[in-house]
């Protein structure tokens, strides 16, 4: 399959190696015109994932990649980016696969529905860029209400070391991308807070519960949160070393403001994109949401500390 | 309350401070009478948490233990002595709550069933004892088929520091403390083997939808699963460096035996107890449960990588 992927962060490149390995014909379309060039010419990124071989992908800037010609167009931008790189495409029929994890910040809304002329897919699960480009083993799902479509692109990008299981629920998969980074946040707090695993745990099985109440609200199947779009990415989101948005909470829990902790981490960090936007769907769906209303208010100025205790303050409940 | 906890490990021991700390009067019935004797004179004990200030707690050898005049019997025994412990108490219609996560390896099946004659209920989340001895804050479930006992024991246990949320799905509850160190073995070899987090991630995630597959077969309902009993108690045991099924799973992953481990890590490995009973339980009711049968094939001799090896190449489906 002619593949573009528009995006060339570090899972943009990652994803575009992995199937070019597996025999597909693979562009690599960057919103930098000089980093175009030097991935042409050298086969590495410039910045992100330095040691990955890009050599079987053919890098192009974005005002000189044909996209009319591509089969797929997979995105990896970042979410406020989404709806501009979307709006710019040429028609055609080719199918758009988001890669993107977040919400439309313009109408407050889920990516897919920005698409409008095209089928559309999204594929997410817990997928560090880092250890796919290492060649490590991960699994994904690819969501779509066009289950055919999604079918298609599962046989596509299926691999022995990057396994893809099709769920047709494309709102809960979507829902969960955005709302785990958000989660995740919290959780880094609690690291920087020095709360320990129980709390973190805790934390994140509460902050699992508030996002299948949205997704509730918004119509989404509550399995879907404890795949591996919703639990798996959510796990990795807030355990590994490798996340962004952990690491941001943990900064900003040890005093650094969210645009110190966005200098320090020097690439998109979503869930402070994120927040603010999910807080506003959940008021107006009726959702309470108080750990995305808790780092809301952190990021705002708030105590990290009260805005736990605020938490662990509340009445005792049924599960 | 007057509470016996009857088993001075690790658990037993936190819990008890933590409940004296309440200002419940509380006696810590240990099986060897010489750990009961050293506790009782310097307030520590001499084995597990030695840090921690067990002074206002009443420590008792069991033979010594009039377990008759107790209000509330919680057990923190390993699981192949809990039925031992039980058939031995007085007559009497205090209640036992149980710690222990595990099954019955007389039965085969769920350890609240070896309790006939007093009300009962489990108490599973969450909950590393190394962190609840040290002050730091968690949360945890109580689960019974007697909803009024349950809110009860919610209240009396109850702290700003420990959150207790009520479950009535007690098949549900004592599945996923069962089951959750058994997948923590397979998590712990993905991390022996080197294989990533995004693909930790995943075991943990197919883990838990075989956890629930079981469940559903047993009669217990699938939010339990991702509540703090599922979830959040596989999340720190998967993940946290206090977790023994975990280290037990990375060093049989690394070549250690399963004899080797238990010796080097000197406390109750539940999951090595718990995974073919767990899977003689799944044979029995007819359901798949993959994960947990890989796990018992290297505990029988099988190469781990060839076991996960065995998990990846399954055919791809719905998730």
């Amino acid at each position: 399959v002619n593949v573009a992927v528009v995006g060339g962060g570090s899972w943009g490149s990652a994803f575009a190696a992995l199937l070019a390995e597996d025999r597909h014909d693979v562009s690599l379309v960057c919103r930098d015109p000089e980093q175009a060039r030097t991935i042409a010419e050298t086969g590495h990124n410039p910045r992100y994932l330095r040691e990955l071989d890009l050599s079987a992908v053919r890098a192009v800037s974005l005002a000189d990649a044909d996209l009319a010609d591509a089969e797929l167009l997979a995105i990896a931008v970042p979410s406020a980016s989404f709806r501009g790189i979307v709006d710019g495409l040429p028609a055609g029929d080719a199918p758009v696969l988001s890669l993107v994890k977040g919400l439309d910040p313009e109408s407050g809304g889920r990516l897919s529905r920005v698409v409008r002329d095209r089928p559309v897919a999204v594929l997410s699960g817990p997928n560090h860029a880092e250890e796919i480009a290492a060649g490590l083993p991960a699994a994904a799902v690819i969501a779509s209400d066009d289950e055919a479509l999604a079918t298609r692109l599962q046989h596509a990008i299926f691999s022995p070391r990057f396994r893809v299981y099709v769920n047709t629920d494309l709102v809960g998969v979507e829902l969960c991308a955005a709302a785990k980074n958000v989660i995740a946040l919290g959780a880094g707090a609690v690291d920087g807070l020095g709360m320990g695993d129980n709390g973190k745990a805790a934390v994140m099985t509460r902050g699992l519960a508030e996002m299948a109440r949205l997704g509730d609200a918004a119509g989404a199947r509550p399995e879907t949160f404890s795949g591996l779009a919703g639990m798996g990415d959510l796990m990795v989101t807030c355990w590994s070393r490798h996340s962004r948005n952990r690491r941001a909470g943990e900064l900003i829990a040890r005093g650094a403001s969210p645009e110190e902790a966005r200098a320090e981490i020097a690439m998109a960090v979503e869930g402070l994109t994120t927040a603010p936007i999910l807080r506003d769907l959940g008021r107006s769906l009726g959702t309470d949401l108080p750990i995305t209303e808790a780092v809301c208010s952190v990021l705002e100025g708030a105590e990290p500390s009260e805005a736990v205790a605020g938490l662990m303050s509340r009445a005792p409940t049924g599960e």
